[in-house]
């Protein structure tokens, strides 16, 4: 064992191949589902919102790993590797005879592993002689990292920002600006489907399936521009295996594997990328480390929502996808971890946990800036919201071991820095954080509102 | 010659003691006086303001190496060894021959190397029994190492704020106070000194002179506390020696040595620090490198300053240190570089630029911006607009070689991040960033404060 409390691979044991997991899995998520005719897409179908090598690695489920190309590569070299730390000093808070790692992914300015895949997208988009890119960005840390990307790659970039998030967090705009990118606040009045969310809900906060929407729109109706998204997606999952590929170069270095990986769970971007090499082995059958999604009790895809068919967005413009959701109408409270708030998961991610690969637990939010505090004085890094979800159960389970005896190797993944969620941070001190759990009628009034598949078929 | 983009030193790499400059300066620079009797200041002196390895440290001209103690050694490894980088994509925008590396000490959440000194002087704080520190923050970054480091090692602190700085960084407040510390916006109430600045500037913003004479007057008021500071000092430089010893170390091990070291000065801490080694080098004889102190022309201490005798503090409560100054009662005025806006500046580096070992430019602020933003563009970091005074300046003198086509060897000190100073940037991308240059007459008008050193002395 190492006493290092950072390790850092060498630039040349960088990944140069992303590992996709449903080549290992025994059985694949249902497809991808044409809004309009029930019928599984196909890369023509996706090819006017997406880029073409993009379309087509959503849709592989056989190719175990793509070559990461040159240009990318050497993006990566930028802020790449990540380092590989332990909590030497939670653990000694925590008296826990556990080992705890983590994978730090917030060094850089997006302060998130969103640029991972963002640098992947605009490079095939630039790649396929295309001008300009239209996403959204909920909590800010993937249009950021999308317009850092469009700065480097020269990319036209417009941004359509959930509305709570581009007013609580002027200065996350401001970064977005300064890579030189357009924001938009949404829902807008550029596009049609925002005309028509303003005008059913003139007051609304927004959420990240009506930006989707909105990004979607303008992406198809906009010659040689097409959309990105920074999570959900399998090519995002892809792009993302580069976390749990360091992470495993890193801990094999040091002769360790994690009994425990634990993530934080939004759309799954950070989650299904960290387990992904682990996953390969228990999926081979070598290895039995439980996995562990981590989401707020106030969007609890996961733990209450359905497996069933449903939008990715809130304006019902994209293709149909079978995940854990709480219905594309769900809109959740204002809750601080703006990252987390999406109604779905991951159909890979969906996939996993429903065959039991994958545990979830749901986290309150009070409880959560409790771990962020007590992680901030320790290791001296200020996590974001999102990340503290997945340190609260690590913690947890580090108490566990504190009362058993053993001695578990646990890894988590810090998907980011907190500099600009401080706004949640006061609230949290000042002691006027609640915690908001949505009620069951909630629930079902947005999964009243999923798409019946059947029904699209026969009116076909 | 290396293709990496970061170097990072293995953790054993890790410098173990800090390196004292004085050591090997060929004349010292005239030493502290005390206010009331015009003469030398002595440990005991010091005792009551500061902790007593730190006032040995501060008066010892003749100790080469201090080995830095154990528990400083393992905090240091929560955030170093910070990477070296190479300015691959910057160089490739500039068309320079130059080669450009930056030593980056951002990582980790104070946004700055001023954890390096704190961690220092906590420690000895601890060390002596001591129970409550006092300090001053202007730009917040000190302020927030120092929070991490008190949390640490748990240490009751308060910080003076600079009024202006706080009420524009509620964000940089809200950090110091999740690790802890107690934050008071100077001038204040709590104590004398404050309440007659009050009393004759009642609408100002405040000054970093002014926050020290607070934080001064309540350490020396209060049982087992004592006052730190994150610049300026001698001791504070021998900490910050860390940057410079890295920077090396890791330049060694690709074979590289720099032409030109460039770092932005307000205090001097971060220049004292990274040309620490090299000049090592210089004072023997043995290199000819040239080093840049980069300055706001809005305070411009060593490019307009006196190099006189003057006050540290607004307070004129201070020890009197002979410095390029602009007079303690300068008043910058609203800058965005907030780290920048001491009126004095490092003894060792006045004398080292006095003796002509350091040159010095300054700078406009809108110049500074628009490095700073091509950079972030290039290198995929928000720089501070401290730090971006010092890229300013790189790029100045990579634009050079492009002229003359020399492959010069550029290093800089990317001090620090950005991520509290989107109000500016927001100012400076809307069009609506000034630059101010203080007048003669405003500069003559803080000379005509300056102390008489003559007069103290015949006085007593």
């Amino acid at each position: 064992m190492s006493d290092h409390y950072r390790i850092y691979l060498e630039e040349d044991q960088i990944p140069t191949k992303w590992y996709n997991v449903r080549a290992d899995m025994p059985e694949q998520h249902d497809p991808l589902l044409s809004p309009a005719t029930g019928e599984p897409v196909t890369v023509e179908d996706l090819k006017p919102v997406f880029c073409e090598e993009l379309a087509k690695q959503e849709l592989d489920t056989t190719t175990r790993h793509f070559d990461i190309p040159k240009p990318v590569q050497e993006f990566y070299k930028i802020f790449r590797p990540s380092p590989l730390i332990r909590a030497y000093n939670l653990e000694k808070a925590l008296q826990t005879p556990a080992k705890i790692y983590y994978k730090f992914e917030g060094n850089n300015t997006s302060g998130s592993h969103k640029l991972n895949s963002a640098a992947a997208q605009v490079h095939y988009a630039k790649e396929q002689g295309l001008t300009s890119l239209t996403t959204e960005t909920g909590a800010g840390q993937w249009g950021t990292a999308l317009s850092m990307a469009a700065a480097f790659f020269e990319m036209d970039l417009t941004v359509y920002m959930v509305r709570g998030s581009a007013e609580q967090k002027p200065y996350r705009k401001a970064v977005i600006e300064t890579f030189g990118a357009d924001i938009i606040p949404s829902p807008s009045e550029t596009t049609e489907v925002g005309r028509a969310i303003l005008k059913e809900h003139p007051n609304t906060s927004g959420s990240l399936g009506c930006a989707i929407s909105e990004a979607v729109e303008q992406a198809v109706s906009t010659p040689n521009c097409r959309y990105v998204l920074g999570s959900v997606l399998n090519q995002v999952l892809l792009h993302q295996s580069i976390i749990g590929l360091e992470s495993k170069a890193a801990m094999d270095s040091i002769d360790e594997y994690p009994d425990i990986v634990i993530g934080c769970a939004g759309g799954g971007s950070n989650l299904g990328g960290l387990i992904s090499a682990y996953m390969q082995d228990t999926l081979k059958g070598s290895s039995d480390t439980r996995f562990v999604a981590v989401e707020p009790a106030s969007c609890p895809s996961l733990t209450r929502g359905r497996y069933e068919y449903d939008f990715c967005d809130t304006g019902k413009i994209t293709p149909l996808a079978r995940m854990y959701t709480l219905g594309s109408q769900f809109m959740p409270s204002a809750d601080h971890a703006g990252g987390l708030r999406y109604h779905g998961m991951s159909p890979i991610l969906s996939k996993l946990y429903d065959d039991g690969y994958v545990e979830a637990v749901s986290v309150h939010q009070t409880k959560v800036f409790e771990a962020a505090v007590l992680f901030a004085k320790q290791e001296t890094i200020l996590p974001a919201p999102e990340s503290a979800h997945a340190i609260r159960t690590a913690i947890d389970e580090a108490l566990k071991c504190k009362k058993t005896g053993e001695e578990k190797t646990i890894l988590f993944g810090l998907t980011g820095t907190g500099y600009f969620d401080m706004q949640a941070y006061s609230s949290y001190l000042a002691g006027e954080m609640t915690d908001y759990i949505p009620s069951d009628a909630e629930l079902e009034a947005g999964f009243a509102q999923l798409p019946n598949v059947e029904a699209i078929r026969s009116s076909k």
